[in-house]
């Protein structure tokens, strides 16, 4: 089958409930008008200065939204190189000082946590409450089995959960401990589900991770923010002032700014939260009604501000989460099991954590919601759901 | 200045001679038919699959245009990542194996060579001849100063001379090394320059990097080509088969492929440069006739099987590279120095290698053609050059 012309027949029949995974691309991005900025942002030809201008006033806009200063960010070519910039520059650092990570981060923080481990660095965990959070109880714990601890990693908006870490306590937390011990310590938030979906405060922050295609972007374009500049272990031509080399991806770079501007502004954010939330409570009271069904954590509630309101798991007793994906699927409704980024494997290392059984974990998937989803969505959904449990 | 607004006047009367640093891109690649596949390949549902069949379709026919399996390429976010990968899987090898590069390298190659060294991996130079080629008397004296040599970078086409080093015979020789030592010689070809503009084979390597636009595709899709997949320092969700994690840049791959068919086929390619040798060789013979002027290395010749045909490095008497730059910048034509990757550095390590005087480094500089050069524009370039001395 040629793909490129094979068409979507049912494209406006299906009802895509994976925004997690990655949005449904924004239209209003207008790549082809990029088209003028396509030279080398280094060459100092005009064409370049113009590339360089405009890859300067996508970095201004980016910063005026996330109401950081324009050189504290640098585009990368996406969330999981924002985070691996970060744990490789560790990397470089000399002394055997500890890195501290939950088992619920993204596969892109764990998995770079796991090769620092291998590579000799100390590293500890994290532990996580039953709704999947970092209490403080859990922060400092860890803190104090560490008193080495130079790095620590706290995602935002877990990709699987959409439980919400207080990041403004735990690095609160933090702070105080570093002055105890005159030992900073970095913290590092991935920030790719938590950027237009819930608030963000990068101020107290030394890091975070952003990525263009969750917002509806194309792929190949991501952020970092950086408090401070890292020994980066990614060497090359210099470009993003030594933190990321390679050719500057202006196109990318304009269309995240767009989508920032339109996505990520916070009285944007907000109202789209607040919509998003009201149609999410509409389905977990529906789905309460549903006795097999149970949510994940159990005591999330209609509208619980512990969970962004754009990412559900839950599961249905007797049904594995990936049945349930296929027999959606053929319903015509897209969700999804875990996270995409390892939906071949069947571990559930974040529901592990959480405290589930294993027969439990099994049954877990997850519905994520996006900017063009109506409560109608939901029924069909609901529709579904009933259609499958009575055939399962 | 708002960029987004601004237009560019003389877009038609500019003349674009700095395609090794990026092409002019190319029209004809149509990214919104590739917005049906926008789904996280990775993702179990119908949308998701369609993406992965995508996906894999773009891998089979960039596969088909190299001559290659398709499960020996690996898309990345571009050329410098793509060098990135194989070398900073070198520091998770056990051992104190030696590394061999040479200084015309690209920085994506130097710089994590460097970078290595640093982290404490030995490292051998690769000696270049005048023209900035490696012998097989330069290789092999490398090879025999360092006996456990288990890396060489041996890139295809020079970023700024265009010269091409012999590959078959290079590699030929480090085999009959390894079969002599018994162990085996990591060979990586940097082949970003060489893609789409000289013959390429990848038969005898160990892997080869390659980006997108300098084909004239978008940034933040490259190719990676590796004989036996690596031990990735770059962790994650396990995409690209552990090779290169990150949700896929379907439309990037699909865009590639497109540009690969477009202008890397064997056939099509070698028409392609027979053209841009008559042009360079129209051009080459003009520049002969200017008293000032020395091509880098000096014994260039009209059509040299030596250099590639897209890429002249010169220098005129008195002249520094950057002043030649910006007087026909002003005159509409964009030319440039060295890499763009290196434009803010005074440094030319490649001619530096080649063992031209400081004074000689400062004044060269790079004229790289296009497929949609013409000969007119030489003829525009040669007035702005002869208008450019006048004035100096």
């Amino acid at each position: 089958m040629n793909m490129m012309e094979s068409t979507f027949p049912e494209k406006h029949t299906r009802i895509y409930l994976d925004w997690a995974a990655t949005a449904i691309p924004c239209t209003s991005q207008d790549p082809v008008s990029n088209l003028e900025f396509f030279a080398n942002p280094s060459s100092i030809h005009r064409e370049g200065r113009l590339a360089k201008e405009a890859l300067e006033s996508a970095r201004l806009r980016c910063a005026a939204v996330l109401g950081v200063p324009p050189e504290k960010l640098y585009f990368t070519s996406g969330g999981t190189e924002s985070n691996a910039l970060v744990l490789h520059s560790v990397i470089l650092k000399k002394g055997k000082n500890c890195l501290l990570y939950s088992d619920t981060e993204h596969p892109s923080v764990r998995e770079n946590c796991l090769l620092l481990k291998k590579l000799g660095l100390p590293t500890g965990i994290i532990g996580v409450e039953k709704d999947g959070r970092i209490s403080e109880e859990n922060f400092d714990s860890a803190l104090k089995k560490k008193s080495d601890t130079r790095f620590a990693m706290l995602m935002g908006v877990n990709n699987e959960t959409g439980s919400i870490n207080d990041l403004a306590s735990l690095v609160s937390l933090a702070r105080s401990r570093e002055a105890e011990r005159r030992l900073p310590i970095h913290i590092h938030a991935d920030l790719v589900q938590a950027l237009g979906k819930v608030p963000i405060d990068l101020s107290k922050l030394d890091s975070a991770a952003f990525s263009a295609h969750k917002l509806g972007g194309p792929r190949g374009i991501g952020l970092l923010y950086l408090k401070k500049p890292l020994e980066s272990l990614y060497a090359g031509g210099g470009q993003e002032r030594g933190q990321r080399p390679g050719t500057e991806n202006t196109s990318g770079a304009l269309t995240l700014a767009l989508l920032l501007e339109k996505r990520a502004r916070p009285e944007i954010m907000e109202e789209e939260a607040k919509k998003a939330a009201v149609r999410f409570s509409y389905l977990i009271g529906e789905l309460r009604k549903i006795k097999r069904c149970s949510l994940i954590p159990e005591d999330r509630k209609n509208d619980d501000p512990r969970f962004s309101p754009w990412i559900l798991q839950l599961r249905f007793r007797d049904v594995p989460g990936a049945v349930m994906v296929r027999a959606l699927d053929d319903s015509g409704i897209a969700v999804s099991t875990g996270s995409a980024c390892s939906s071949t494997s069947n571990e559930r290392p974040v529901l592990s954590a959480m405290g589930l059984s294993e027969s439990e974990r099994l049954e877990g998937f997850r519905i994520s919601q996006g900017w063009t989803t109506e409560k109608a969505d939901f029924d069909t959904l609901l529709s579904g759901i009933e259609k499958a449990l009575s055939c399962l």
